[in-house]
């Protein structure tokens, strides 16, 4: 089943602190996770990380300073076979494969393709993250 | 009310056919709108735009080869009286104004601010994209 979803856009970030301060106190948003590398906002069927950004880069196995918008568009399915055969089918169809997929240290599994203008979407796995019939994704643990 | 909400993600592009083929064919995904310099996706509860990138970047008064990254991440609220408090209230907050808010000649109403790290906001009112209590964004005419 093709869902026509976004389960998470990830920022890159230079400094937690500053950034927490613009999307809480500027947009009024509260985050649901937070660690000292990372923040999750819950928004609208999917979320919103906040990532410092030289471990975004070291993610999708991008120089930091490389060109690359340090921002990473995700798109989860449904199981971890999904994730190779759909990686395969957008570089066929002028996507640049930045990751083969593999399994992170947080669990779960992904590959990263960059799109034809250098756009970067993660192609994921995250059984901790419910997406319903619509393609809402859930903050889950 | 706040909403944690995202209303598109706009990605610039510099070849809209060849772009068309990536998300077509590569992710299987059918526009709802098309004309000769934009697509639009219906996606979880936002869209997903591809825009012709000299467009974008006019349009957020920012130069397309000027460090910014060519994409844009849209914040749509209830009503135009809505707009520039919270642009405003952006630029307090760490963000820098981009453009100041104005009526685009597509309709609506919208500002663009850059958050610390040169994320672009677009802060806008678009009466004829529905949003639902969930913020949900439902592509309309």
């Amino acid at each position: 089943m093709v869902q026509q979803q976004i389960s998470v856009v990830t920022l890159g970030v230079g400094d937690l602190p500053r950034s927490r301060r613009f999307y809480e106190d500027g947009f009024g948003w509260k985050p649901v996770f937070e660690s000292d590398e990372i923040l999750f906002f819950q928004m609208n069927g999917l979320m919103l990380g906040l990532w410092l950004k030289d471990r975004l880069a070291a993610d999708m196995q991008r120089d930091a300073d490389g060109g690359s918008p340090a921002i990473a568009l995700a798109h989860n399915v449904a199981c971890e076979a999904d994730v190779a055969p759909l990686v395969d089918r957008l570089a066929v169809h002028g996507g640049t494969v930045l990751r083969q997929p593999d399994a992170p240290p947080h669990g779960g599994f992904r590959g990263y393709v960059a799109d034809p203008d250098n756009h970067v979407w993660e192609i994921a796995h995250n059984p901790a993250w419910p997406i319903d019939a619509e393609g809402h994704v859930t903050f889950g643990t």
